[in-house]
């Protein structure tokens, strides 16, 4: 095994170049059988291999700085970095993350999550490497993908002035997470396909000249030097802008990968070059099914089928049949999705209503603004999203939506913990950054039926509105509770007395247990399914607290600007005379995991819940037990 | 006057064509006598007269569709369709706005304000119209200056799919507020500047063709049709992407806009209308000092000079001279701007350090970035932005600065109230959202002393930080008070009992005026200059909570998420005892006007302030008053 070998950054270097192919076959099984097991994001990695180990043969680590864009492709670079342990732990709680971490090693230069951050965050890099004096390569690498976000455009914007080096490795795979979308995807195949290229030399020389040589026309044309350049040279995108443009390059061809790379880092300016790989690349299932095997889940690797079966209906599940229910009856209802058709479960509407589904590519910010103009011309738009993913959209939907109190409905998915992608996808920000947005609702459902429920009651509101609901099984309890959606209202589920239990969305589980384990000890508590984060149900909550003397709220969110410091300000300021106490996430980034063992973590599990209950009420509510 | 004949939309059809010159000057002097009294913007709206004219020639107004971005532009428009009357009041309270508002006029389609927004918004609203089988035009009017936000990028590579009709004017007057940076930038002046096009002749046929007749080298390339292209189509950039390219056009020729939009309308595509304008046309003071009026104070028509003299410095003239100092202190010390090198107060600490200086253009999200680059690359970058404009960022806040806590400050300018440009522009949300975000401490200044203490104190401040400041004249009271700024710890200004004052930033001054005024009456109060807005002086809070019955919180943010709500929940969970009001804006978008006569509509000016605190005090602390 030449992997055994690789045990620390520019290890790689001595490797002869005739068993480069040998080491990206060890390393393709290596991944495979590493997520086989974890999950993890397979197909990226697995189109990564070629250009990741060129890029580790070129650069020098730790001082060279690459900035992998969404970083879910890195698995490689842990690889070549000395990590290979981690994948044992990979994406568990306390392990190895499946994104570049700063902390995790030196190797990482920037953290990165989101997309189409890393140009910019190259660029920065660049600047500081200038200012203070260094000399160390920049390299960014960005999917094709996360070219259609805006940022990577701003960014290309800006880099094109530079006149000192930094290089752009655009990783063209023809994919976002499903098919990519648009014009610069329209126009990126066109540079792929194009005759004209087919037998192009790939070398600098050729393209810094940017006339070829032996053909007469070309001799005809050297005045028209912009014309020329088209007929040459592809990427006159980027040209245009002022970035050289060099490619394309087979990604899967390690020497003619290295060979330009080694060109581009020559050049005072910044270079952009063009790689193009293939999803999932030598594992036939993954090459045939790229959205699967995107993020995938344990699976077989003989059939590439999940190992884990008869799982539940989940939430995107009930979400992506209600949506076709809603499509059939209203036609005024369109649904928008940012590269997300099977992540958010749009798929089925979209076979079913493609004149009325939109993919607009990895564009949050395009995607919140574009409804709004849906809205605005009559339409009742659905934005199905995921909590982390709309942070990129705060300003689109507080300045294009709510200022303009137009009907958008907000279906924001993997709201709350979500596990394996760890910090940079948590959905745990939502309630706060959408509660201080004037002219917003916010919903969250219970259960699967409630999910049904509340997105027919969004798309007959008359403005802005969010319904918030987790990644993961959606909670079939408490069936035979479906009272009819009102605004503002929440729903009393059980009564009792002097402990009262105020649940928000994927809370009401927890807390259904929590009242349980309550009861069993003597405490039976009440329990409201809280139904609208905002606004607040004021009118239960006055009612109950005249009857007990522990509020407690519960949410999968963090405490700071979330559901239960509403509750909580409203009982002081209306001075209920009830004490609050807030479950709710810690003001502070929470890693990956088993999302059990970080509910635990945090202190959102039922047995600290419980706990934390018996405490504050012994230390103060019993003594002023309104029951008596 | 013809001018006067325009009273309803589409009234402008009735002129004949060779009287638009001298519509074109009424309206120009019209602009240029009512901005001059009421201020406003005027570069942009000069600059627009013509593309305006010629729009509402070949629009059908209100069934055709016009989204003006950014929509200070709108003057023209607004005049053209009934509103002339308006001027009088114009970004006056209750006034018309200075922006295109649904509310305002059936002639304004969509709402606007931030930049880059118009592409998305038409496109929506294009989509909703085909889907509704309805048959009206829609026309994006976006500047060169927004074309480099990355959503109007996003936006166009979703246009480019389109296979129905959608216009979009690029109205380039190679100019941001300042002038335009950038790829983007350089690729348009060149596409206006290039010798092959200065005698193309323009029209559709030619355009469509791609191929001029007449030129023997043509012949002998159109095999190779896209070289061709560049050849003789500029705009190949747009063409890329699938979007047909139109232009440029001279933007103060009407009859050549007309024909070229009838033409534009046409295809059933996205098209790009290019028309060339100068900014301030036919106002020399404009045309000389673009910057100075975009947004113009009252100013004398001769000279051009603002009406109102030897004003007092503000807020930002305190930290363009402080960025000097720490840039001369600290060589690590760099800045960055989105395309607001004079609004921010850049534009002198980057005439002194070119190097350490970067306006990346309208491009918020990558500023941020870019910024948490910098900062990792070891170097200090302060941010300074607009508080609504930094919106725009909060994804990249969260994900890219914070999580990995780098050492990046924000200098949050026009934090507040800002007045005349109204709901998209006021700076009231920047509490509420950063709050929640973990990592992120947020500071602001009593007085101009302060601001200074607090830039330095950013500087060396490990982990992101935030300074907000408002518009307008800096304080420059309570002069005697200036404990060294420390990390989570208040000033305590004027220590009384049962009643304490914890002011933020702007509201000290407020805060000291109550005092006086609550003194005279009998209710003498402690007042504490709260410094932080996170983390909260809780040793502080404590301390005067065992002595004062009532605390009184004031902040120039919406209450939601803000300064008061923590202090508010501290005070109760920790079960002090004392009660809390919380001075601070409703959960409402606030209009425009002068920011005084909105502090009293808002409740809070000093008369409302000290009303509702005696109000509270006697309802309820001075039962519990702890100084007895």
């Amino acid at each position: 095994m030449i992997l055994e070998c690789i045990k620390e950054p520019n290890d790689i270097k001595a490797v002869s170049p005739e068993r480069y192919e040998e080491l990206a076959q060890e390393i393709r099984e290596f991944l495979i059988n590493k997520i086989s097991v974890t999950g993890g994001h397979l197909g990226s990695n697995l189109g990564a291999v070629e250009l990741t180990m060129a890029l580790h043969l070129v650069a020098d680590l730790p001082e060279d700085k690459i900035i992998w864009d969404v970083g879910h492709q890195s698995y490689t670079h842990k690889l070549l970095t000395g990590r290979r342990d981690g994948f044992e732990t990979l994406r568990k709680y306390g392990g190895m993350s499946g994104f570049p971490k700063r902390k995790e090693s030196q190797c990482d230069s920037f953290d990165t999550g989101h997309s189409s951050t890393s140009i910019s965050a190259g660029l920065g890099i660049v600047k500081a490497r200038d200012i203070n004096k260094e000399d160390y390569a920049v390299y960014a690498v960005i999917g094709d993908g996360a070219l259609t976000g805006g940022m990577a455009y701003e960014a290309l914007n800006n880099a094109a002035r530079l006149d000192t080096n930094y290089v752009i490795i655009l990783n063209d795979n023809n994919m976002s997470i499903a098919e990519n979308v648009g014009g610069m995807s329209k126009y990126l195949r066109k540079i792929r396909t194009v005759e004209a290229y087919k037998d192009f030399k790939i070398g600098l020389e050729n393209t810094l000249n940017r006339i070829p040589g032996g053909d007469q026309l070309v001799d005809t044309l050297k005045r028209y030097k912009s014309g020329v350049k088209q007929l040459v040279v592809p990427g006159m995108f980027f040209e245009d802008m002022g970035i050289t443009y060099l490619g394309p390059v087979d990604g899967h061809n390690i020497k003619a990968m290295v060979k330009m790379l080694n060109e581009a880092r020559k050049l005072p300016k910044c270079v952009l070059v063009h790689v193009i790989t293939k999803k999932g690349k030598g594992y036939m299932p993954a090459e045939r099914h790229p959205a699967r095997f995107h993020g995938a889940e344990p699976f077989d690797i003989e059939t590439g089928l999940p190992s884990r079966k008869g799982r539940k209906a989940n939430y995107t599940d009930i979400f992506s049949t209600v949506m076709i229910k809603l499509g059939t009856r209203n036609e005024k209802v369109v649904a928008i999705t940012a590269a997300m058709p099977d992540g958010t479960g749009l798929k089925r509407f979209s076979n079913i209503f493609p004149e009325r589904f939109f993919d607009v590519g990895i564009a949050e910010e395009h995607a919140v603004t574009f409804a709004a103009g849906l809205a605005a011309g009559g339409l009742r738009p659905i934005v199905a999203i995921y909590s982390s993913f709309l942070q990129r959209a705060y300003d689109q939907v507080l300045h294009d939506v709510c200022i303009q109190n137009l009907p958008v409905v907000f279906a924001i998915d993997r709201a709350g913990l979500v596990g394996a992608d760890g910090e940079t996808h948590q959905g745990i920000f939502d309630i706060s950054y959408l509660s201080s947005i004037p002219n917003m609702t916010i919903m969250a459902p219970k259960n699967k039926w409630e999910l049904s429920d509340m997105l027919k009651f969004a798309v007959n509101f008359e403005s802005p509105i969010a319904i918030r609901y987790p990644r993961g099984e959606a909670y079939d309890g408490l069936e035979e509770f479906r009272k009819p959606i009102e605004f503002k209202k929440s729903e009393v589920i059980y009564e009792e007395n002097d402990i009262a239990l105020f649940a928000l969305g994927s809370m009401v589980k927890t807390a259904e247990e929590v009242r349980e384990d309550l009861k069993e000890r003597g405490y039976p508590c009440s329990l409201v399914n809280a139904r609208f984060a905002k606004p607040i149900d004021t009118d239960v909550l006055c009612k109950l607290c005249s009857t007990h003397s522990l509020i407690v709220t519960l949410e999968e969110n963090v405490e700071s600007g979330g559901y239960g410091e509403k509750i909580r300000d409203y009982v002081f300021t209306h001075k209920l005379d009830s004490d609050v106490l807030i479950i709710a996430l810690p003001d502070d980034y929470i890693e990956h995991g088993n999302v059990e063992l970080l509910k635990k973590e945090v202190g959102i599990d039922k047995e600290t819940i419980v706990k934390r209950i018996i405490t504050q009420y012994i230390s103060w509510g019993n003594k002023h037990r309104k029951d008596k």
